[in-house]
């Protein structure tokens, strides 16, 4: 790859600034727990996957800052975990990667500050690690659905930027141009924030990976043209029955995928699974500021005192979706039994 | 209504810039068959009866200046009629409206140049008042599809900024508020041009209708949660058939209506429809500059370079229609038999 977008010098986080690209490549330093829940919030950094390593190197900060500031560990541990999980409420990738730090921290915490901020700094590490594994493993697993000389739908940017590095759907669609297929990927703009014609038409381009800019609208109409061979996107978290939250416009998608009989894939690493969640219905949907859907990269586009709805994300029945690819196998319907398996 | 968007002055045409709104309330003048075919190519007026009528007075602009400079007044006629139908090729009403007045000119175009000019400029002024008056008669025609309390979601902008006045599917919202009745509009921001975010918005504020602003990909989700009672949109052009011709997203918000069990409904009056064409697969399609995809506002959006697809409409078949509504009446399936009735 050629940028790296989430990189841990060992003292502090340095993360690409997703709001501004692809207007300017900057890069920002978060050197406490604080700026990283605040670069989760903001949207400096974007992406199931990528929001949990961020959380957990977040808590690595707070570690730190107690040493230095000669603080109670236990305490700031706490309160920064506190002010990282309330950063944003739909992805689950961000809970998963916050525990996974945290039980590492409850069960040495009583040991030196140095042996306590090595062994978390460590986990963190590993959980960026694991993360660029599985996506490459996500992308072997669904690299099979892709035939030579497909079009593919994507929505929002599950790729790179939304992970620590390679994507999952868009890894999947790495792995297929790796094998050499040919491919040609249709990107939703994904309004409001823009995440499509922002993130991941500059990541597509980057790699020399053809592509073409659509608005969200328009996904409806190329299928009828029978312009799109299959969809595929990222997830922010699964539920036990295969219901799938994903960027706001996902299930409209699905819905329209159903309708021109195209398969429907969600890419996700088994951390987006939440088995604790019944179904969809349960999964709560953030909704974000009315100024992301009035203002655009600054310039105002709705007349001052409109009333706004932004919810960011939707959810889609499982009943729409054709298969979840993982790093740990391809689950289809039935998915209740499906996605038990993965974790047996 | 509050404001007057096309008025003529008898010398020229003083066109509200569209493009400009909500940000100004900025106005043109338009003094030659020239400038009016770059006002409705560029979208300083669009809407497809509005455009019919700003064609109509292009061809009386025309004949005032082949007076003024003493030119060939069948040869000044022919050439301004060829560039005002050659700027935007899908909405019909642009052509009816032209024949309309090159009908009126071909029978008296030997007549004195005085006479030449009033009767055309009666007939466009017709043809202005007509659409106001068709307006509101649809209106009262789609009124009792309305119920009190409803949510009604909208694309685009069909209101009084794409016609002479009142609007098509807002001349229907606008009915329903007349009538007493209570109703919310959720209006789609309808990417590219944002027709919905900057003039139904613009629109409903005006004149106190309350309503919720949307991105385009927000539409399904709302359906899902029950929010959605009825949509109703506009339309570009009308085959035979009942296929409707409207605003790229339209047929994505058919199939997702026809998948919630909500009524879609389409307002157009009779001079939308296009008999001559037997289904929506030969409506030509226009295509627009990339550049409003890419850059919003002025402001770039997407990497430099990158290819995108800029369909301006879409077709959605007549299956996906629960009902037409035009100024003569309601036509339901079968389109075909409903649509030819209306011009017995």
């Amino acid at each position: 790859m050629s940028f790296q977008h989430i990189k841990w010098t060992g003292d502090e986080l340095v993360l690409l600034d997703q709001r501004i690209l692809p207007i300017r490549e900057s890069y920002r330093r978060v050197k406490t727990s604080v700026e990283a829940a605040n670069a989760i919030k903001t949207m400096v950094v974007r992406g199931a996957p990528a929001i949990g390593i961020v959380a957990a190197f977040g808590l690595v900060l707070a570690i730190k800052g107690a040493l230095k500031r000669k603080r109670v560990l236990k305490e700031e541990f706490a309160e920064a975990y506190k002010i990282l999980a309330g950063t944003r409420p739909t992805a689950v990738n961000l809970f998963y990667a916050l525990e996974r730090v945290r039980n590492v921290f409850e069960r040495i915490c009583d040991r030196s500050p140095e042996e306590v901020l090595f062994r978390v700094e460590k986990e963190a590490l590993d959980i960026l690690e694991e993360d660029v594994k599985n996506n490459r493993a996500i992308g072997k697993n669904g690299v099979r659905f892709v035939r030579s000389g497909f079009s593919i739908l994507t929505h929002c940017n599950a790729g790179a930027l939304a992970t620590g590095g390679y994507g999952t759907a868009l890894g999947v669609i790495r792995m297929a141009v790796e094998k050499g297929k040919k491919v040609h990927v249709y990107v939703d703009e994904t309004r409001p924030f823009l995440q499509g014609a922002r993130l991941t038409a500059w990541e597509l381009q980057k790699e020399g990976i053809p592509c073409t800019l659509i608005t969200d609208n328009m996904a409806g109409y190329l299928m009828a043209q029978g312009k799109v061979d299959m969809v595929i996107v990222g997830a922010d978290r699964i539920a036990a029955n295969g219901d799938v939250a994903n960027k706001i416009g996902t299930y409209s998608l699905a819905v329209l995928a159903k309708q021109h009989k195209i398969p429907f894939y969600v890419a996700a690493p088994t951390s987006t699974i939440d088995m604790s969640v019944k179904s969809g219905k349960q999964i709560p949907i953030e909704e974000r500021d009315a100024g992301e859907v009035t203002n655009l990269m600054g310039t105002r586009i709705a007349p001052h005192g409109v009333n706004v709805y932004n919810p960011a994300f939707d959810v889609t029945p499982s009943r729409f979706v054709s298969a979840i690819i993982t790093e740990k196998g391809v689950v289809t319907s039935p998915y209740g039994a499906g996605l038990k398996k993965l974790f047996s």
